[in-house]
Parts: C-alpha cells; structure tokens; sequence
C-alpha cells in the first residue's frame, strides 16, 4: 500500500495550464499533485557566443525553488556564490530533454530560455518540470510561428517526464515526497511521444538493484508517459 | 487621465489570499492589478548570532522576483554572485516595516523569516510585498499561539505600504508600471493601522518636486492604507 | 540637551576643501565635525554599455569606509565576495542625487564617476558625501570645460544633504553618531540650491512617527541646506 | 569498425597502480589506454556537520582536470567563482557510487575523501575515476584497520564502472574521445563486484534510443564490469 | 639626473604624523613624497583560529588603495570578487615585516591588525606602508601597556623599508612613480633599526642584473634606513 | 648534518621528463626528490586584451596544487572563491621567471601559458616549477618553429631556480619540507644560464639575518643553477 493510496501504477493527479505568465511568449503552471512548477518559455534572438554563425538555434533551462516550496526553508540560492550541484543537474537535464525534440536547424540562430520555478514541491520535482516545460516551449514556438519569425514549428515530437522506484520491494509510477525519501531506488525517464528513449537515471538509493527491477520500472514509466502525452496534447 | 482609466486616488483591485502556501506557517498571495507577489512567512526557533541572549527576537525578509516575472526576462539572480542594490534595498525595507509592529520582548529568542517572491510585476512590487507580508507574518504569530509556543501575539499594531507620485503633474495613488516608468517623482509611504509613518521614501525622477507636492502625496498614501488596512482584516 | 551641546538647529562644524587629492579632476575632503569624507570625480569619456548612443551622458557614485574609520574596525568590503546592502543603498543615493543637477544631454556621452570614500565616521556619512561630492563633481566639470571637452557646465543647479532626526522627542539637526543610535526616527533630505526636494528617506527606529513631527525635520532640513549651499559656494 | 581498431567488446588497455601518492592514506593512478587519473583517498577523524551524532560515516568526492589535460586547454576551475556544473555531476556520481559499497555504521564518525584528479583526458574519466577510486578507498580503509582505528574494513562489495554507447549504430564497450564526440547514444553503468546495478546514466545525444538498445549497452557494461573487478582484485 | 632633481641616494621628504585617526589604538599618515598612506593599528583580544591555545599573539596587515589614489581611477577592490595578487603580496609583505619585530608570546593570545590604506599613490606605496605601520604599530603596543593589558611592549626592535632600483644603468634610492615604471631594476628592501635584512625583493625589469649591482642597492638600502629610523623615532 | 643527509651544498636528485603530456605543445615532469611538479606550455594565437596591437607575445603560468600532494590534505582551490595570496604570488613568480629569457617581440602576438600543477609535495616547488617550465616553455617555442608559425625561437637565455636558507645557522642549497619548516631563512633565486640574477626574494623566518649570509645564499644558489642548467641542456 502506497502512503498516498495510489495503487502501483498510478500517478497524481497532473494538470497542465498553459498560457499562465501574462509576459512569457510560452508558459504553464504544472501540478504533480502538490508539486506545482511554474514554467515560463522566453524567445530570445541571439544565441550563444559558442555557436553563433553556425545557422543552429539552441534551448536551454533555469531551474529554481522559491524557498518555502520545501517543507523546510531552503536558503535562498541568490545569497550563494552560486547554484548547487543538485539545482545544476536538473537544469541540464531539462535543457538536454528540450533539445532532443527540436530541430536545431529550422529554430534558426535563436535561443528559447525556459525556466522552471518550483512554487510548491513534493517530490518529482524535475519530471514535472519538463512535462510542463514542454507545453511552455511548444507555446513560444507557435507564437514565433504566429508573428512570422519562423515559417514552421521546428518542433519534431513531444517528451514528457516520469519518476519511478522501488518502494517497499515494490516499482512504483510518480513518486512523491514520502515515497522518495524511503525509496530502494528511483529512476527518471524521459521519454518522446513516440515512445523513443531521451534520457534515464537510475540510482541504487540502498541496496544495488538488478537488471529485472530496472526493467519493470521503465515499464511504468512507458505507460505514464503515454497519458502524460494525452495531457499535454488536451491542454494544448 | 492615467493610462489604466483609473481616477487618481483610485487603487488597483487588490486581493489577498492567506494560506496560499501548503508548507509555510504563514502565507499570502498578494495582488495589486497585474502584481502578484508570493509571501510566505517561516518560524524559526534560532535568532541571528549577533542578537542571541538578549531575550529578544527577530523580523527579516527577503525579495525575489521570477525571471520572466518581468515584461523582459530578467537575469536569475542565483547566476549572480551576489544580490542586487535594488533587491537589497527592497528587503531591508519590507523587514524593517514588518518590525515596526512587532514586540520583539514578546516575540521571544526566535525569529520569523518573510520570503516575497514576485510571481508577476506590473509596478508597486515592494508595496505589494508589504502589505501582503503582513498578512503571512500574522497567520505566522497565530500559529505559533495556536501551537502553545507563544502565549499571545506580539503583534502591536499592523501596516500596510502603498506607492504615491507624480504623473504629468498631479498626484495619483498605486502606480502600475505604466505610469511608474514615466512619473515625474514616486515615493513609497509605509504606514501602520494607527496611522502612524513607519517609512517615506521620496525620489523625483525628473525635476525637484516641492513640500506642497509631497504633502498631497502623503494624503493619498494615508487615504489608501486605510482601505488596505480594511482588506487585511477581511482576508485574516 | 544634545550631547554636543548644540542647539536643536544648529549643525556641526562644516568645512569643505577643494582639489585636495592630486590625480583627480575634482576632489573635495568634506568634514561635518568628526565625519571626513575624501570625494573625488573622474572624468570618463566612456558610458555604461546600456546607454550609448543615446547623446546622454551619466553620473555614478561609488562609497566606501576605511576599515577603522569607525570605532570598531570593520571588516575590508575587498574581503567580501560583495558590498554590503547598506554600501549599495548609500551609493545609489549619492548618485541619484547628483543626476539631479546636471543636464545630461549638454554633458553629452561620456561619465563622472565619484568616489566618496569615509576617512573617518561620526554619523552623517551618506548626507556628508552628497555635500562633498557636489564640489567634488562642479570642480571635475569646470576641469571639462578648461580643456575645452565641453562648452559649459551641464550643472541646473547645486545639491546638499542633511540628516535630521527625532531626539528625546525633539527634533533636531544633523545628527552626529551619539544622536543616530539612539534617535526616535532618522531622516535624510537632499535638497537642491534653488530649494527643490530630491530625496526624503525618513525611517522609524522606534515607534512610528506623526506627519507634524516629519513636517518639522523638514523645516530643519530645508534651513540647514541654506547654509550648506553658502559653504559650498564659498569654497568653490 | 572502431576508430581504434578495437572490437565492439573490447576495453582500452587498463592499469591501475595503487600507492602512487607518497602522503595519502589510499591511491590509484588509473589508466584506461590515455585516460589517466590519480585517485587518492584521505581518512578524516571528522563528518560533515549535518551527520554529526549519528554514529555513522561519510564518503564522499571531489573531481578536477589539470588544464593541460585535454586537447585544448581548460581553463583552471580555481579561477572560476565555483565549479562547473558538469564537475559537480561528476563528483556526485563518483561519490554516491562509493557509498553504495560501504556500510557507513561500521565506518563510525569519520570520513573518507576521495580525489580524483585527471592527469590527461580520452573520454571516460568519470569511469576511470570510479574504477580507481574504489581501489585508493579500499586501500585507505585497510590503513585504518592497520593502523587499529578500526576493527575490520567496512566495505561490503567492490564498485567499477563503464561507459558504453552507439557508436555508428551499434554498442560498442569503453568510449575514447573520438567516439564519445560523435556517438548517438552514451550511458554509463555503475555496477558492483556481486553484479548489482548502482547507478544508470543513459542521454541520446542525436536521436532517441530504444530499449533493445539500451539493454544491448547494459549486457556489455556488465561484462566488462566483471573483468575490471578481476583488474581491481589483481593490483590489491 | 633623476626626474626629480634628487641626488642619487636622495630620499623624498618623509614624514610621519601619529595619532591621525580619531577612533584607532595606533595611527600614522605616513608620506614619501606624493605618497601618502594611512596606517592604523587595531587592537584585537581574539587571535586567528589556527593558533588559538599556543600561548601566543600574532600582527596582520591588510593593504588597500582608494580607487582615485592613482592617475587613472583604479577598480574598486570591494567590487571584484577578490582582492588583487598584488594587494595580497604586499599585505603579506607588511604582516611579515611587522611579525619580525614583535616577540609573540610577550604579546600574549591577542593579535595587531594594521590597515594600511593608500590615500594618494606616486611610488613606493609598500615601503611607506611599512615604514609608517611600525609607527602605528608602536602607538598601539603603547596603548596596551597604558591600559595595563600587557606589562611592557613586546618590540623587540624596529622596522623600516625602501626601495632602490636600477635607473638609466645607475642605483637610486626611493623610487618615486616616474622611475619606477621605467628602472631596469627594482628592489624592496626591509630592515630593522639594529641593521638586520628581514626582507629583500628583488626583480629584474629588463635585463637580469648582476651581483655587484645588487650589492650596490643594498648599500644604499642601508643608509636610507637608518634615516628613516630617525624619523620614526623624532615622530613617536 | 642535513635531515636527509645531503651535504650542505648538494641538491636532491633532480629529473626531468620532457614530452610527458600527450595533448600539450610542450611538457616536462620534474621532480626535485619527492616534489614532482607537472608543468605543460599551451600555445595561444591570442595576446591578453590589454596589450593588443602593440606587436609583441607574452608569456603567463598559473600553479596548482593537487588536493592530496601535501601531507595533510588542502583544500582544493576550485572550491574557494579564489585563488590564495600564496598561489598568485607562485604563479606571478613563475611567469616573470619566464618573461625574463623570452625576446617578446620576436614572438610575435600570442601567448604561451605555462601551467605548473604539483602532483606531489616536497619543499620547493616554486623552484622546481620554474626549473621544469623553462623546459616546457622551450619545447612549446621550438614547436612552434616547427609548425612554421615563427621563424625562429625567441628565447635569449636558459632559467632556472633554486631555494637556499639558513639551517641551524648555516646556509645549504635546495631545502626539502623538513628543512623549510623549521629554517631561520629561506630565500628563493632565479637565475639565467648565462648568470645574471632575475629574481631575488629573501625572507627572515625567525631572526633577521646579515649581509654576509644572504652572499652565502647567493653563492649556492649561482653554483646550483649551473647544475641545473646542465640537467636543462641534457634532457632537451
């Protein structure tokens, strides 16, 4: 039994809400549950320095949490030197998930930056994060399209996130705060529409796990990411 | 005629909405028009190290604004090194106006901790936070009754903060962004439930403005916290 | 009683030297009692990289104390990774202040970078600097117009500060260290020659104050100004 | 056909030299063909100060490349204002990978500090640095039992690790730098000395991948795995 | 003929003026000339961490510029994010020299923190420096012992410092700023008023110099020091 | 009697491995007894920003340490803010070193960056990194020479260095960690291979110390630096 009373293979309640941020050319507030994220998708017409006068475009992600998104206040990461190393992962693999679904070519020498800020966590903050940030990012490439900057979407698929783990002995979909805190293992997957595979992160948070467990967990998360698509695809 | 067809003493709808935050013992989302600002108001059982042993306690806060709260994004000040002048202004100001009502005797060795976090800005941002900070700092003290910690709030008073100033020569009440980026002087009034000042911060953007001026400006910001003053006691 | 023995309007003893450092095109060592500031102006025919090609110059300040310009030795801001928030909020008044009073247009592209530097502290520091840096910066423009990089001064008129404040009750005039941490409430004005108000920063330590009381700083202040605009004048 | 001539299957040339550093408790110069890194392990008496009071032990690692270790310099991390993010991923990777092995309460209240610092750069260095790291800890905690600080080695398996990847469409075992800069897919496999899977890190780097693919790079990594145990056992 | 007019073994005018800041245990503008530094002496009851319990004191110093102390407006230190290599090579410089004539168990567990600070710069800012932060030095030792801290000072001799270098092929003493951006060769020396070397820095500016011309600048070294013990010695 | 039994003017057994680093233009491992040094030289066709247009190279180094290549572990320096006052003093010794035997304009506009990481830690690694960077420095250039990027080497002269003190009163070359902990002085030399002096850096760690034995250091030094010019001519 879970401590939510979600059965293995149920995820939270997740809802999609594009359009969010009055300023951004592309944004939703994703809900995990009680995991909200807030993303905001900005068009950019320079790209960086490292691969201007290539004809290429480039997308990139900010990760961030308000301080009392956690049960406990986190200190603030603008009084640090700078970003942790957690906060810094995330980012990147958001960055790396958007990119995978983009056609770098058609963006042309442009930059979407999509940030994710995290109003309320309760675990699965980052498969949320690029759940939403797909609607956000597909937000501000219509809106490129709309005002003539662009011909067509660069878009190619979709990609949504998706936690699952060892709880109890047990795979599990969409892990929350309790859950992932007393979880065996937890892996992420990022998957496309399409059902190809863009990135997965597994880790043995007690005992090592075997070749079977890891397979049954990508198992869920195939079928999750399927009704996530759905999602996606009704808010859009 | 200002920009948004208000009247000149006219403020912007305000709402505000306690509780907004699952984890805080405090909390208020607080809009001013197009302004939404995040408080949220966290116990904490230490006070600073330069104040310990004393019998007395603490107010601070701090200010942030998301990137693309702004109609421009703005840079994610967890790249920066360090805060801004204007970030750092702006909480030093929200803390010392919650201080102003606080009994720190009464509050004990323990301090409270006020995050504002522009979710949206549209002008007034620091006057938003006040007055919402206000809310989450006494759903924060009634925790700490509610919870046996505290015998009674060391609340003595409340306040609210309002943004007054020139535009095209007459004074009008809450500037928007509109009218705040284009106004010949702004000053920020931080006033308590009593009436009395807590804060006044003048600056004329343009041309010097005279006593005359300032002191219409000061009767608009006194007319407006009381109509503030009302709407924390009816969101409370 | 004061605890100078000055009378509730009467400032300390005021002395302005002009060209006091040798390498800067203007420079004033301001002395308000026991408060020295050395301000120096350099000319700069560089602008900040957000304002070029407007045909608007600008002026910036700088501030800094010596590490045991104050009774206790404070701590090198070099040693720190950045200035402090009370550093930043001081600077960004000298130089709102002096912007003020010049015509950036006539001054065409290029800078004035003025550096208040606190040789020794008594209360007053940031109203000290802004007197200083007046002469500071009026010296450094003529040096522009004897070498015949501008035609005439860009100066509309001159600026001073003074700091006024509620104590024992009664208030009084420019308020030395003694008097500042102890005052019921604490004011600076930055008025200019002809009498404009530039700046009002008015806070309450303790309890909040009335309008009458901070009618009455005023009145002290706008008096004091007169004085200092003699002295300034004088020195020139 | 690889561009080293090597078979799908094979491994680069991997030696590994235990008690390369003259003053450390543990160490390992690792090669894997011309990827060199010098581990070395450093027996703390203290934990980090989150853990204090728990009676358990800490492991943990730091990761770096001399500047001249790649093709193109580097430039020197210590004159960055902080790590990059990609340096933290790695450390945090290296670090969890040890902990994995190690029975943290028969450890005690102490620490372990692992560095790894790469001397010269081929592709693999997070492999290598595991790989080798685990033979300067094993080494470094033989120390303490030797020196009588603790009863018996608290490790409880062995840990290496692998890179594996498509590499023209096909799985092939331990990237070098030519391949790792031009593979479509690139996971690396964390796995112990009893066949348990720790960590799993697999990014497409051009299109998605499959799960038959990705379990076709899993098969290979668990047997090279098998063989850089049997390397590990050999230089103990 | 040196720029200045002075003889080629010439000190500029040097003088010493203790007791200039209102607030220190020690003080001392110091002038070589247009060169002008303000040392204070602090007085600490704390020693650094790591020599807490040896029974013994120490003496630092930190060394700063104003920014418009130079011809051209120098960076403000407190806006990098640290201090210059050659602001931390000299303030080594001056910690040692000081350290050299102060027996630290007589001063017992409290330290000397000596701020040098330069006012206006035209040359030989460290000399100065040192020669001047003796007499601050001095004057703080002194208070101890009048406040019955200590018994007696702990100086066990004193210190002064100069520079002498290479000029168009010739040795010359105390480099003022036109020759020392133009010698072949430039040397600090530091000496103690019985005659002992505490350090020598050499450097070759242009070509390597010989041992005869070495011994030369020493030379001249030597007699500068003894004039400036006079001074010191006629100041206190 | 020497700790390590080496007569007062002998050097510990000095290697050096040219070639050592695959990627680098030029490289050598040096060692001086158990301080191994790894120093590499980039070849960069850029000059640093301020000395552009001006027709002539520069030559630069930076230092490291290896976390573990001291008996206690260091802190890794890429984890601080910034680079110690002691590395940047090393580093702007060694690139003056350096500087002093390179003819700067027939370099031509680029830069060679000599980095010197210490891999192990003996006393005198300073001396060590330039004996061994000269080594890399020539081999760089005369790649370049090769590569027909320059016509022909710009070096004037061979360097070197060696560090010589007074141990238990008498002078003796080349001092290990024993020795420099505990000698009376310590001074390090930079010589040319055809003698001239290039550096001079000499302090009293405990007594202040005489003319005569800094011309005992002096001489040492002369006679090492011909042994290892020796060393330097045979391993090119």
């Amino acid at each position: 039994m879970r401590p939510s009373g979600r059965s293995f293979n149920e995820m939270r309640d997740v809802t999609l809400e594009p359009g969010y941020a009055k300023h951004a050319e592309g944004s939703c507030l994703v809900k995990f549950g009680d995991t909200h994220v807030l993303c905001t998708a900005t068009w950019d017409e320079t790209t960086p320095p490292w691969m201007r006068g290539e004809g290429k475009g480039w997308v990139t992600a900010e990760y961030g949490m308000l301080p009392r998104s956690t049960h406990s206040r986190m200190k603030r990461e603008a009084k640090n030197i700078s970003q942790s190393g957690r906060t810094q992962e995330i980012q990147r693999l958001i960055g790396r998930s958007l990119r995978a679904v983009v056609d770098m070519k058609k963006l042309g020498e442009r930059q979407i930056l999509v940030d994710c800020d995290v109003i309320q966590a309760d675990g699965g903050t980052r498969t949320a994060s690029i759940t939403g940030a797909y609607v956000a990012l597909k937000q501000c490439l219509d809106w490129g399209v709309t005002q003539g900057i662009i011909k067509q979407s660069p878009l190619v698929d979709s990609v949504a996130a998706i936690s699952c783990g060892l709880v109890n002995g047990a795979p599990v979909t969409d892990l929350d705060y309790a859950e992932d805190s007393t979880c065996q293992a937890d892996a992420n997957f990022v998957l496309t529409g399409k059902g190809g595979i863009v990135e997965i992160q597994g880790t043995a948070e007690g005992d090592p796990f075997s070749e079977e467990q890891f397979t049954a967990l990508l198992t869920l998360a195939k079928n999750a990411c399927i009704e996530l698509k759905a999602k996606q695809d009704a808010a859009l």
